[in-house]
């Protein structure tokens, strides 16, 4: 089922030269005439600002705010190739803008930092947000992202969203419901090990406790975190709180010994045959680091995992956010919701997850294409 | 030939309601199967962006940064409607991006700002640039406008433009050099009075003078601005070193006398009948706020005026900087410039009136449906 991933890489660079961007900017309306200047230049335009600088809270009903998100990266964390900075990022940033309207109607413009200052990041934000109804923070880094994110939400009146952390963690949440209801275990019972605790890693295990799985470790380059490592930094120290209950330590191998699920969500990490050898009985393997993710699904397969997913396009159980923040922004604009809350997270990846009506090894979450999904997780967002 | 305003008025607030934003982003290829995301999402769009980090002069080549500009306002100076804000400002930028892409196929993207400070403007302004290729300011009151564009044009390795000074500046000295052969004076040697020494005025002048043009005195609402007045800040002092050459003083009333070209940019100011009938004779009168002139074209003509021009789409004779934005930036884009210069405006203007092959009292310039006026503009702009 994978292409070629060098071809595919070829394609894509020849791709991106032809198109020259992806996205592109349309009037709704024609201007052919003088009488369309009057009414959407000048003098009628006026009016509407006249009225608008009396009665801000109306701006969403005549302007592109009513519709419009922000896809706001600083470049530190793309994909898996780390910090690559601003330029770098807007390939990526299009690329979703590209998926938010196909898929949800909604417009989505990238804007691409030359700061990865946490303060100038949230100040530049919080300056350009009156034409936004939505910001979606991407690519950012952990641990900035974690304040980065909490400050903005609680600064603006429009719903901001860390994607790293928030849509991966609603479409792994999705896709474990029906992993595990596959493989025929109790969720609230697995062992679940997380590799990474950057801002997938850090958002899957929240909402995995927040959903009510109890048994979760997290392991992050020095191994698992726990509350009896001294190097920690706010963000782990609430993981360790939260997570890893017998407060263990030690490596990766002894971690994932005897685990359900593996879910890798590292920069650079690697999942080997040993590993998923040293698991439970019908291993569950998520190995989703983009674009190269740390064991291929079909090398997974190969060392014994009964479900193997990962992020990517080219190979079945793509578990990624493309499945989850058009719907996320859709339903948040829709349903004028100014907080996402974790409530709305976990009924999004309950509906997602129920579009499958019977899961199998090969089919744990609806295809990307599928056209319910992203009414489906809009559907959760609302207050 | 004008409508009624409140006629006018009241469509466009029902047509901005209901198209709810007047412009929206477009996907430039569709997103219908795995193989499309393999290419414009991931893993392919890895190959992109690895290559743009680490060639970044590269990024133009495969992004929207191509033929993108940002049209920056904080709301301070919305048409004449004054400080009203950044929501307010979001309808007049809008129907600039419509313009835009209609009238010169470029994508602009309007930026309204929470802030009105100039250091957090032009910090905010710096870190969104990345993914633009240039950065239209706009409604930014003076003289606040004056530093926030040059510290720009100095930080940024693209261009920047206040359209407020040099759009409407390109637009006048078109539409004078037209004026001033219709009435058959010496445009070298005519009296120009400028009301309103803001954006409009100081760039007004500034070109005018840079064009050859001697005779030029500048009124704000104390009157005549001159050396010999010790209220003028920077930008005044220069304005007073650069025009008014007898160095007189006074107010607008006496500056008016014998003038051949009276030029309204002001917010709130008023020409009278009186005025004009005070004028040399052929009085040439561009009454040029917005939406709400100095003084109404056809008032002008009963009150003598040989040639009555406008801003606004509803008379004759409109000079408007929508003649002129939309050609810059697709020439500075197009050309590759990096930097707007003095004598590419000049010889923009210089293409856009000649534009006009017999000039008259009722037409100085072309119309801005005229399918010449974005290629005679962009062709100017180039190093």
């Amino acid at each position: 089922m994978a292409q070629d991933k060098k071809k595919i890489s070829r394609e894509a660079i020849d791709a991106h030269l032809a198109l020259g961007g992806k996205i592109e900017i349309k009037s709704k309306a024609p201007v052919k005439s003088r009488s369309d200047l009057n009414i959407f230049y000048t003098p009628g335009v006026g009016a509407v600002s006249a009225y608008l600088a009396k009665h801000r809270g109306k701006t969403r009903d005549f302007t592109i705010k009513n519709n419009t998100v922000a896809i706001v990266s600083d470049g530190s964390a793309v994909l898996g190739l780390g910090n690559i900075g601003a330029e770098g990022a807007i390939p990526v940033m299009e690329g979703k803008a590209m998926i938010y309207k196909e898929f949800a109607g909604v417009n989505a413009f990238p804007i691409v930092l030359a700061t990865q200052d946490v303060e100038e990041i949230i100040k530049t934000v919080k300056n350009i947000s009156p034409v936004f109804g939505g910001i979606q923070l991407e690519d950012i880094s952990a641990p900035r992202c974690f304040e980065i994110e909490s400050r903005l939400v609680e600064l603006l009146d429009i719903p901001v969203m860390h994607d790293d952390q928030h849509g991966t963690a609603i479409a792994v949440l999705a896709a474990l419901i029906n992993a595990i209801s596959v493989v025929g275990k109790n969720l609230a019972k697995v062992k679940i090990v997380i590799i990474g605790a950057g801002a997938a890693g850090s958002g899957i295990a929240r909402l995995l406790v927040a959903y009510g799985i109890g048994n979760i470790l997290v392991c992050d380059s020095k191994g698992l975190i726990s509350n009896r490592r001294d190097d920690l930094d706010a963000n782990k120290v609430d993981l360790a709180r939260i997570t890893n209950p017998g407060n263990l330590i030690g490596g990766l191998e002894e971690a994932v010994l005897g685990a359900d699920v593996l879910i890798g969500v590292s920069t650079g990490g690697k999942i080997t045959g040993e590993m998923i050898a040293s698991m439970a009985t019908k291993p569950v393997v998520f190995a989703m680091a983009n674009p190269d993710p740390e064991i291929l699904p079909n090398e997974a397969i190969a060392s014994g995992a009964y479900i193997a997913a990962s992020g990517r396009s080219d190979f079945e159980n793509q578990i990624n956010n493309l499945l989850v923040f058009p719907g996320v922004f859709k339903g948040a604009l829709g349903n004028k919701v100014s907080k996402i809350t974790t409530s709305m997270k976990i009924e999004a990846a309950v509906k997602l997850a129920s579009l499958v009506k019977k899961p199998s090894r090969h089919e744990i979450l609806p295809s990307p294409f599928d056209k319910r999904v992203v009414g489906a997780v809009a559907s959760a967002i609302r207050s």
